[in-house]
């Protein structure tokens, strides 16, 4: 068992594919992590905007949540129905692009993408952020234990989905059963002291008196925060595939799992906000504790249960940005299957993974993280822009496949998400208008670019495949063997080993000697030509190949050799030029560190600089070594 | 003008090598910002190790710092005569190896190298933490701004030493002059006073009453964190090569001038902070101010000069990391000459940089950064270690050399040096054991396991070298053409150009069609066959290529190849096999990451999988894209 092995876990054939699919319990974890978790911070977003408000912010919690919710409720009859019309897997972007038409569909692209990467980087660095006011001592530590945990989750998906779900069950089921629990207790409470219940601990005082009256723009703002509770509702109407038979129903049941848990903890923290005249803390100042920390406290009081309550949070929002990696790679890939990004998203790796998809998002959250030293706060207000803006266009889509596909009670359907399109649309619109000079620009900025680059990549593939395109017949004319070159540093096995091939393609073989200006061996080899080289290959019937010694200052190699290569083809115009390189069979991972690896250089130049006369042959040598 | 031009500079001929070299003025800021820059946090080492004394501290001070004095002047004299003895570069590598044999210099050399890590750790997180206690708002960046210094700090050093020099000037003499002359007006108000200036701002009271007596081994863990002022003095005695002719003159004058500063700051600060009663803060704790802030504060207040010298600090603190990086590859570059390292870091870049220990440095540097979260406080108990085993071995080396080569006056510079060593093998032992449990012994641990890995490599090199060597003329018997195996995908313009050259080099040529399970295109290619391929190789005079079909599950193209070339392989065991693959020609950056990139993969694939029988043909194919 190597290294990768073990890390990465064995590598999968296709036909274990089944094997890998997912039931609810495990479908939960894996596409349900960011709504789920996002009950976590959104409640808080919503909050922190109304501290201004003083006490009287603890009003508006309800009337918030509750437009939230039934925007959940809209949103989450939408997908049901996108579920069933799409169970090959029907994310935004297929909706989108094949009931809307091209442009729609990568304007739906962009904007996942966009959500996909700023939800890694945020979960990962929300996570961080309650682990470090937990324990400030790890305050310095911030960026490498987001580093850190991104390594975990690329290490865990590289590993395939199902090891995922079942690594991820443990804290998903901890976190939503004691939060579940904290809120069930407190409601309990509530009610036996007919609504006003004695806080185990007092929840910290407002952080102002109120410096700012209630406007409507504020809510507005507040309620625009709040939706990033949405976002990360859109991941299993993408995955559908990934559930076990039937198909469409596991889906379907994950779904109304996700969306009922999620809406309980909206409806639960919303109520015990108003009963326990909650405000938020502003988490930039010292004092700083999250809602739901301040919550549990005061319903349980700093006990066990709090621990437990808050480290599943911790990790919860940790490993949220998994769903972004469980999704990120399809949706790269469908893109890729309609030409708009590279082939290789569309090849799965050793576990049946789209691996390059993962390393791109991988990078980019790290990329993001890093920028952002770990605390990316200011990145929330950029998310809620791409989640509605695909939530919208796959809802239109929707509607306008039930037009067209019409079947059994399409208008209703077609009137379900209809109204989750206004809906969602008109919550989009919101978003950007209440967030724009706050960060929504930069997703409005990015969402084009990102678009412009697919169409790119779209008419090079494009005119790179027609170009490449030839019914002709084979044409055999004017056909010769090449030149072949030789490059040697000197006399031994590796250069008889290479010119025993060249003597058997072409009858016109040169060895290019690189030496030092001051090497002796220079005059040596000349001398010595004849025996060593001419004699042997003339007794066995082959033309002998001639040396050229070619002198080269001390630090260059690659350069002369590139050079000379073409120079004779640029003298031999008709003719292809074949470049034997000497290689070493490696045998161990580390004589790619050992051996100089100036053949892999002097082949990549020359595929770079040369041209199509140019044909670069490794020649293997196997020294046992 | 490319990209990397842009960034990295116009490659330089050697040629231009003496171009490139440097005078004393620029040879201060390369060679020098690392000793310069320790006069910034050695004194405040010791310092901080005082505090349990409280206010009494104040009185070690300078008798700490003139031991630390003597034993630079020490150090100077003897690499002075080390410089002369060594005019190609004499570090205590060379130094060590070439007097005291091949494990004293591999030890020298281990030392060094992590000397020179975390030099470039520490300066660069010192820097930032200077920056950061300035402004605390920036405290969450801490490691990303130092990640972004580390990278300008490698993008300046690729660009070759010289522009290095340039760009550190400013900042360096900065640094020099606002220090010294806040030292010269704090002397000169001390001495107009009578030796009790008034401070302009009060330097903060001692953080805690004396909880502790003084004792002989909290002094001597004084002067050991002390003694980290001294590090990076060898640098100059390494790069001797750098400096333009009068070679040595030139490096000895700016040893002089490095030395001759530095021993004037320690002083002049160790005159302050006895004359305004400074004690150091403690670094972990609220209100921490760094020793030089104290001091420039109470000499001249916080106005503009306080900005200019606290920034000049950082700047030079953050960019000392450079001396590493101008030192680190050279010192790789002379173990590799010896064969304990691979001779890559023995290759100059496009600049005349040794580019790959310029790499490597910035990889460990950013790894350690990265591990630390950007705070390396903790590191700094490490470095004397290394840094002081390399002095005593280079002037236990000079010893040796002045016994052997004899020469005009070698008994005086015998002894100048043998002073040297045991003054520098004492210090070494002191901070070994004040510093043990703080962190010392992961040095001591680490200079045997970089020393084996060095044996390692030397072992390996030098086997693979003797197995590949061979006087032997060339074995010409036995060759046939080898049996050509082209993959193809379809039929297209890359499958025929691969097909053209293959006809040319041998008689047997098989083209390997991969498809998928339910592709109909198999067929198809199998009739049309004869017509596209058969007749017209036939017609010019070559057999024709066999068209062989493998059929595929639909995600794996690499390994059905692969598995046909090892068995066409095992059933000609007499045979060389050469595999064509056929690869456009990429005219941009971009067309790396567009194209798939499966030919370079099943290119190095082979080269794993493959064996010496079996040789890659990489046929490029230029469609004008």
């Amino acid at each position: 068992m190597t290294i990768r092995d073990l890390l990465f876990g064995r590598p999968l054939a296709t036909s274990m594919e089944r094997a890998e699919e997912l039931g609810t319990v495990a479908g939960v974890p894996i596409f349900g992590l960011d709504a789920l978790s996002s009950a976590a911070y959104g409640p808080e977003a919503a909050l922190t905007l109304l501290i201004p408000l003083g006490a009287a912010a603890v009003a508006y919690a309800i009337p918030i949540s509750a437009s939230i919710i039934v925007l959940l409720i809209i949103v989450y009859f939408s997908y049901r129905q996108t579920i069933a019309a799409y169970p090959s897997g029907g994310g935004s972007y297929t909706v989108a692009s094949e009931n809307l038409g091209v442009y729609p569909g990568l304007l739906a692209a962009a904007a996942l993408m966009i959500d996909y990467v700023l939800t890694a980087a945020v979960g990962i660095s929300a996570g961080v952020g309650a682990l470090v006011s937990a324990a400030p001592s790890l305050l310095p530590h911030t960026l490498s234990i987001c580093l850190g945990i991104l390594a975990i989750i690329v290490i865990i998906n590289l590993r395939g989905l199902r090891q995922a779900g079942i690594i991820f069950m443990v804290p998903t089921y901890a976190f939503v059963l004691s939060l579940l629990g904290a809120i069930g207790f407190g409601i309990f409470k509530s009610i036996t002291s007919a609504g006003h219940p004695h806080p185990i601990v007092a929840p910290p005082p407002p952080a102002t008196h109120a410096v700012q009256a209630v406007s409507a723009w504020l809510i507005l703002q507040a309620f625009a925060s709040g939706c990033t509770a949405m976002t990360g509702v859109e991941a299993v109407s993408n995955g559908v595939r990934a559930f076990r038979d039937p198909t469409v129903r596991t889906a379907q049941r994950t779904l109304t799992l996700i969306i009922g848990v999620l809406i309980v903890m909206l409806a639960g923290i919303a109520y015990l906000v108003r009963a326990y005249h909650i405000t938020a803390t502003d988490p930039g100042q010292a004092g700083y504790q999250s809602v739901i920390s301040i919550i549990v406290v005061a319903v349980a009081g700093r006990g066990a249960f709090y621990y437990i309550a808050i480290g599943s949070v911790l990790v919860v929002l940790a490993l949220s940005a998994n769903t972004a990696f469980a999704d990120f790679p399809r949706l790269c890939r469908a893109i890729s299957q309609n030409g708009y990004l590279p082939d290789g998203f569309n090849v799965r790796g050793r576990r049946l993974v789209y691996s390059q998809g993962v390393y791109v998002l991988a990078f980019l959250t790290g990329a993001l993280l890093i920028i952002f030293g770990g605390v990316t706060d200011r990145l929330i207000p950029l998310y809620a822009v791409g989640a509605f803006l695909a939530f919208t266009l796959s809802q239109s889509g929707m509607v306008a496949h039930w037009r067209r596909v019409k079947g059994a009670g399409w208008r209703r359907s077609m009137i379900v998400n209809g109204i989750g399109a206004v809906a969602t649309g008109i919550t989009a619109l919101v978003v950007v208008v209440a967030k724009f000079v706050h960060g929504a620009w930069i997703t409005v900025l990015l969402i084009p670019m990102l678009i412009a680059l697919m169409v790119f990549v779209h008419r090079r593939l494009d005119r790179a495949a027609k170009l490449m395109a030839s019914d002709a017949p084979l044409d055999a004319t004017a056909l010769q063997a090449p030149m072949v070159i030789v490059p040697i540093r000197g006399w031994g096995k590796a250069a008889q080993n290479a010119i025993r091939f060249a003597v058997t393609i072409s009858k016109d073989v040169e060895v290019l000697h690189i030496v030092d200006e001051c090497d002796p061996s220079a005059s040596t080899l000349q001398q010595q030509w004849p025996a060593l080289v001419e004699a042997p290959a003339q007794q066995n019937g082959f033309p002998p190949p001639k040396l050229c010694t070619v002198e080269s200052p001390y630090r260059l190699i690659i350069a002369p050799i590139i050079g000379h290569i073409l120079e004779v083809a640029r003298q031999n115009p008709n003719r292809q030029i074949a470049v034997l390189i000497p290689e070493n069979v490696k045998r161990h991972w580390y004589d790619y560190l050992l051996q100089n690896n100036r053949a892999s250089a002097l082949t990549a130049l020359l595929l770079l600089k040369g041209h199509q006369r140019i044909v670069v042959v490794n020649v293997p040598l196997d020294i046992g070594v």
